[in-house]
């Protein structure tokens, strides 16, 4: 009987780090080739099993797959592509049995957020049933933190230090030119539901007066006059003030300060342009000049400012997920365990897949300080061993140099995918 | 008579190298102890001289001052403040003059753009009417590079360098969602009247089909119609199409594409947001979902993406410029000069102060290629020298440690400023 093949894809937003859990899934599965047969990445992550769109990553070279730890971005291509339920539509299950059976694909390593692990603990059962059972392993991967159980998510340790340095670098410039110029600044930053990424940018601040003072929290409701007040404060004792601003900061009823009002395949709302909101709400209360920014897709892809740590984590789960299926673990994800002691330790561990799903972590209070404006000093301990260490990708002629994929798709063996 | 002291302050918008030119005056003055007193660095830029509040660099320590190099922003604060005409405001240059009078200041070494070496000029002129000879000296710094005669300017190659990495990399997120979920992405740079920052994001894309795939320049009159029938040819190509925006793109008329209505201190228009304009245009005509980016401050203090090039040519001009004044030059301005030859070789020129203020240098058409939206092989040549070699700042516990200065003030000599 010919050795079982792997399937790997990624799902979601990308981050900087989700190739480096690829490529720890692709070495060390080539490391068990007496028990692995070949490693086959989607093409658009789950799309490309639906559609037999299999990229088989062992026609790219040894040297092409090491590249990965240091690329961003999803390499095979990811997608915001949610199974539905089993009742719902049962053909898309059988679909991907249908191309898993044709061929011979019995793990199945499914790298992405709460939506991804409910779908891959989804698959693992339905196979059980259609007589073909298939090895099920989530890899964490989100830069929004807010999977349960790990300790940090793959992805979010690199975006939370380009938010601290970033907020740092621009507060240095603000402080420049505050006495006849630019009093007030806003950095609009990523986090639907989970001040995760907005707290990190807290670290910037190492002492007093320190960019930035103030940071809106989705967890924390906004009150316009409160953050006024503090805006005005800050102006009058440091000469400006440094702001960052989750997309998802919101009022007391929920409603999101910008809601841009589109949705995406996940029926979620698609968040954007709050800094410049914020920015004009200083501007009319107050008067003061401002600027601001909004990082978008360069936050989640700064490969080029990733945490070493992050990386190092990012890669250990994808070659932990190899290893997990292998050993017979089924319905399962790695996850990232903290260790206690004064320095900074972690190891692997495991969570079922059913307990993942769909469960979003929100910052703790205790992380928050009393007045909602920053972040504590529990919140300091959790976050900075998470943006530890720079891990600079190769660059040539000044231009960081990336994978570039061959992308080989394996021969289809099934008839076109009628959705 | 007591050795003359040397007068430097930081002008205008800030960059993440300014202070290496910073590094460079002082370290070089230190250098020539037997000519020169001290070096006071005016806290916020003219400002400081005006209210004669004037920082002893000499009272930092020399690891700080070292520190400098690789710190973004301005350090001793800089300013919008434009000086009057003489005829307009000749209370204002009375006043300089006299606060160089009282604290011995004999040399005047101003970093900033085109206006500042206009007031540099001036004060050159009018300093030797009043019988007080002042030195002016002008070190280039303007991440526009928008200064004629110089090949460019320190502060340009390191935003150059940002926003090349940071379109590659959101380039490549944006590849990854495309088949599901984001098509088109909309980087918004800085570049008021020129479209050099928008044209060195095109460094990023070394082959066919790699982000960015439009460059919207200032130079180019924008054609809606045509942009939009290019983003159309890009997604159906090679499946997103990646923007990049300058902020002073505009209509045939002139008309920017996004006019915020603010202006600055120099009569300029404040602009931001052009990016969502531009991303909101493609999805009404096109129905592409976008995401677009703005980040502001955040390219020009980006020191931790700094050019290794840019960094030691500021340190250069700095440093220059105090080998200037001492051998007996005035109203010039030390400039970066292109060496022919293969490989990228550089030396310090020089320009004189008539010669540089008000004047801006727009991008020649030559670099534009022949249909507006991209960068030729002449502007790669170009810009592709000034974003060589990563210049990264020291860390700890995953922060950048930028310099921390006492910023001590000279004690004053005379009445206060009544502006």
């Amino acid at each position: 009987m010919a050795k079982a093949n792997l399937f790997y894809a990624q799902s979601g937003g990308v981050t900087s780090v989700i190739n480096a859990s690829a490529c720890g899934v692709i070495e060390t599965a080539k490391k068990h080739r007496d028990k692995i047969g070949k490693v086959f990445a989607g093409r658009n992550g789950i799309i490309g099993a639906l559609r037999e769109e299999l990229i088989d990553t062992y026609k790219e070279s040894t040297k092409t797959i090491a590249q990965l730890r240091s690329t961003p971005a999803g390499a095979f291509g990811s997608c915001r592509y949610k199974l539905k339920s089993l009742d719902q539509n049962r053909n898309e299950y059988e679909r991907l049995v249908e191309v898993f059976k044709a061929h011979n694909i019995r793990y199945f390593l499914y790298n992405g957020g709460g939506d991804s692990q409910d779908t891959a603990n989804k698959v693992a059962q339905f196979s059980i049933e259609e007589g073909f059972p298939i090895t099920c392993i989530g890899i964490p991967k989100t830069v929004d933190n807010d999977l349960p159980i790990t300790d940090n998510c793959p992805g979010f340790g690199s975006v939370a230090k380009y938010v601290a340095v970033s907020i740092k670098e621009a507060g240095l410039d603000v402080e420049s030119m505050c006495e006849s110029s630019t009093k007030v600044f806003v950095l609009e930053v990523m986090g639907r539901h989970a001040g995760w990424i907005a707290g990190a940018a807290g670290l910037a601040s190492e002492q007093e007066g320190d960019s930035p003072h103030i940071i809106l929290f989705p967890e924390i409701a906004f009150n316009k006059e409160k953050f006024l007040r503090k805006v005005k404060t800050c102006v009058r004792k440091f000469g400006y003030c440094a702001v960052v601003v989750s997309e998802g900061a919101q009022y007391k009823d929920g409603k999101f300060l910008a809601d841009a009002g589109n949705r995406d395949a996940f029926g979620h709302v698609q968040l954007g342009g709050v800094a410049p909101f914020v920015a004009n709400m200083v501007k009319e209360a107050l008067g003061y000049k401002y600027h601001w920014a909004v990082s978008d897709y360069l936050q989640r892809a700064a490969r080029h400012i990733a945490s070493a740590t992050d990386v190092e984590q990012a890669y250990a789960v994808g070659a932990a997920g190899v290893e997990f299926a292998l050993s017979g673990k089924n319905a399962v994800m790695p996850i990232i365990v903290r260790k206690g002691g004064k320095n900074y330790r972690w190891s692997i561990g495991e969570a079922r897949l059913s307990d993942v799903a769909n469960v979003e972590k929100t910052m703790p209070r205790k992380f928050i300080s009393r007045d909602g404006f920053h972040i504590t000093d529990a919140a300091r301990e959790y976050f900075s061993p998470l943006i530890q260490g720079e891990d600079y990708p190769p660059y040539k002629s000044g231009i960081p140099q990336y994978a570039r994929l061959k992308k080989v798709l394996v021969a289809k063996k099934l008839p076109a995918w009628n959705k």
